[in-house]
């Protein structure tokens, strides 16, 4: 029951806050485990949330995998250096999410969201700043580049339905078929429960995109099932869906009206509803035309110009040591 | 009392919003008049707020003058002439309320927000699209552009402070002193109270900018007092303030419970609070860092592209007959 | 002999360009027909070249088709009504051309060129304007767009080699082979010979995009052998390679030099040479580093936003009509 | 007589380019001093040009004052740290002329030239790379950004004529006259006289910006004179114009001419002529549409993004020490 309620509150992208909701009953949940890492130089938290057997899967309502988060609240504001010390934790971690089957490998990049919108640009914003090599050294050949060994990348912005009346999966699964990468690192903006965590944490999965995630919707996924080859996602929650906003606020109401000695009388009386019934009452306070909008920092153009720059820069590490 | 509550809940920049707080009470405000005419054919409405006193300035909290809403349900969605009944209507709006001291003038038109996010992105969108005419008319006389009669037409997309460490006021002042407009039209973004006029509100006020008002919260006001000139203001509202659209569904809530059967409890309770304190229960349970979010539709670039463009084509119309 | 310095002095993506070269022999070309049809009311002229044999393709070294040249004079001045009759009598030509296989098609509409550089963002800019249909009809269904019968639309925007590490060629036959479209219409900026069609000329062909078309210079073609269905190519010259301007200028120096009686001498002694010599003399004093360098006007800016109107206004009346 | 054919052969914005006509004489310019000096690591060249008297203006054809060129070729290549050296480097230039009249200054930094023509947009582009603090110390004070001494920056992107219908002159004497900064930065994209120094050049002047100077041809300048503020100009030659490089080509085979055995009879014949004719010759062979276009290399979209990171990162070096 709780469940429902806090599954229609959920809709986040994000494994670290999914894996909060059980915090609270401080259970296990078989089939999940979870580490994390504190590093007080850089202020940066990693935690590796490992979703091992179908049961976890279920409990989490994500795919197994592995999901790495890091957290650096650093990350919103500016600096110097353009947060190279995010970028280097950040290389090593996708790193060690990587394929590696091959001394040289073939990697298509792919810069989901629309451009055109602000807080969802963060995909096209990462692949602009790459270092591609694939056509180099397909026509020069690696020493062109200087180098002995060299990873072939390509990236591509495929773009929003709106906008190309396709799927992002029906033109990535195109290219794939095509150019035949060795894997895909997709890049995208999420969708996150809370403000708390906007701009400040980075995902990193080893299970693709999923239906239903990011800020855009994507209708299909980008995973190996649907494209033939690996999908490392990495994310950034940079909005908060609406509907998600005004119900946390809610709730935060109602538990307070339970808790408060003044407002007694309100919590008893809705004590008398259970949880469906509840969750029944904010879904018809929340104006339905709160679907479709979301909720985004109104510094969002800098926060993303500054975390594509160090998202960008930790690519270009990884992939090119 | 009353009033604190709805002046918290309100933030909005549109005067029509401002005057339905009245509605209820059905009480003519001293001061303030009001004229609405539809057009069937078009389904678009024109609301007349005309504050003409001191006191209605007040009760209104908006300055002495005439505000123009344009209410035109279909500009949030395309059409194949781009709208062009909008346009018309628009530009007849605006030509009334344009100074007409003589018989050719010089106008500049000032793009406020910030062109990195979509939805504050509207004025400079506005000014990309107009025919600029005051360079060449300087240059090569009015001749050069086969008319007797032309306007000098210039345009300008003074950014945000973030960008250039001033205040939008301090670089249009600048400009006004040295080129020396007849008038000045400002173009802004608005914030409203409810998400139901987003994207289909036009207003026009002869009474300028003013402090605080716009997504981007310009601290200094574009008006006559500052600039020396008239300034006409057109604003469409793109967002809503986050703290606002919870606030709203909160009022919904209690005003649910205070009149609904079954919640009749909780209702009673909350009698016991007088507006102040439930103001105050509200505020504590709005996470304050809502404050600097904004909320926006999904769409917003197809939108903001769109009503740009009618309102580009309005000014033309409007300025070069 | 003539042709090889007419060759090395061509560099055109324009059939009628190419035609030129014959019309002072006033020789008729086997294998190719040309018609032409002037409106004195738009002042634009329609040309159209049909290679029909494999020797009229050698002789224009162009492969067979028909080529539709639209000449607008107009197009490279502003217009209030954004060049409605220009649109109208482009559509009316793409209509021509254009497969009729079935009542309702699939068109994958690409938008060649780097979308960074001014005028090669001729491309990108047309399919950003389109009506863009094929999502909704594929969710929707066809009455969603209150019609009985509908195309569908579809958009991509490849971008450059140097940004996606991959020939824009590789990308478009991924999309072609996932989503099957009935045929693909490819948007390109052109590259000219000379600076007086610049911006005032559209070219349609039956025949696709050819290897080396284009500003960027394509190394793979867009063409019904490579995609495997038909591919209409619609460009606009917007620039003219710099090496080709300064060869043109020399062109018209030695002639100049031979006709003339004060330069009598130099036109002898310049007759001692024959063409592949004076073709090897420009050759050596055309620096080496124009290559990789074009030449464009200083307001092209303009110019494109306006082209790349008129063209996505005529390609949304041809498909939708 | 020699000097009005090289003058209009010259069309430059680089004092080191104008300096270059004179070396051939290896005369020394009275009023004209000259230093040079270059780093072997860096591979940077530092050229200093004094013009100390007005007889040196008029024989240079520039204003008194200091001019510095940095030359560093590798500026036109990617690096992997962004080509920190040169940052340093230009911001140790910088560092020497910038008035130091105050502990704390107020500097106003314009980003001219038109940010929609890729060339042209390196002003824009620095400006928005910049550390902007003006409105932070105003508002909170220094200790805001943790630091006992700080400057404050502003910055703006005036645009160019046919958006604004105003000379960019006007918009910063307005703002100067506003805001009251200590001095003006100006960054502009310069016209260069031969393509072999474009993008690998810097030129920083004291004497601020002269009409007729940069892409866009500015009628009026940017001088300490119309501001009444010191203006430090900082500018990048990123193009050619159209006629330049076809009268250099021409002025090319004349000498070839001149000189070749082969040719000598054209050469006699050519010495018929004197400077003015030979001029006349070529300026009848240079198309008049050559006017108002300009040479650029291909792949100018690269470039650019990368030096105006280099001059941004400069400046916030050499202003927030």
């Amino acid at each position: 029951m709780e469940r429902t309620l806090e599954h229609f509150q959920s809709r986040t992208d994000l494994a670290v806050e999914e894996r909060e909701r059980f915090e609270d009953d401080d259970v296990e949940i078989s089939g999940v485990s979870i580490e994390e890492e504190f590093d007080e130089e850089t202020e940066i938290k990693v935690t590796r949330v490992m979703i091992t057997t179908e049961k976890g899967a279920k409990a989490m309502g994500k795919p197994k995998g592995t999901y790495i988060t890091l957290e650096a609240p650093n990350m919103s504001v500016p600096d110097e250096d353009y947060h190279r010390e995010i970028s280097a934790a950040l290389a090593k971690q996708i790193s060690q999410l990587l394929p590696k089957n091959k001394d040289e490998q073939s990697i298509l990049i792919v810069g989901l969201g629309n451009r055109e919108i602000t807080p969802d640009s963060l995909g096209p914003d990462v692949v602009g700043n790459l270092l591609i090599t694939r056509h180099i050294v397909e026509e020069y050949g690696k020493l062109a580049l200087g180098r002995d060994k060299i990873n072939k990348i390509s990236g591509i912005v495929p773009g929003v339905m709106a906008q190309t009346g396709m799927e992002a999966s029906e033109i990535v699964r195109g290219i794939v078929d095509e150019t035949k990468p060795d894997y895909v690192i997709a890049i995208d903006a999420l969708a996150a429960r809370s403000t708390r965590r906007l701009n400040r944490t980075i995902q990193i999965a080893d299970t693709g995109i999923h239906p239903g995630s990011g800020v855009g919707n994507h209708r299909n996924g980008l995973t190996e099932k649907s494209l033939g080859v690996p999908v490392i996602a990495i994310g950034v929650p940079t909005v908060v869906d609406a509907a998600t906003i005004v119900n946390d606020t809610m709730e935060n109401l109602i538990e307070a009206m339970e808790q408060s000695n003044q407002l007694k009388g309100i919590g008893n009386t809705l004590n008398l509803f259970n949880a469906t019934e509840k969750h029944q009452l904010i879904r018809e306070l929340i104006a339905p035309h709160l679907n479709g909008m979301f909720v985004t920092p109104k510094d969002i153009d800098e926060t993303i110009k500054r975390i594509g720059f160090t998202i960008s820069e930790a690519l270009n590490m990884a992939l090119q040591p």
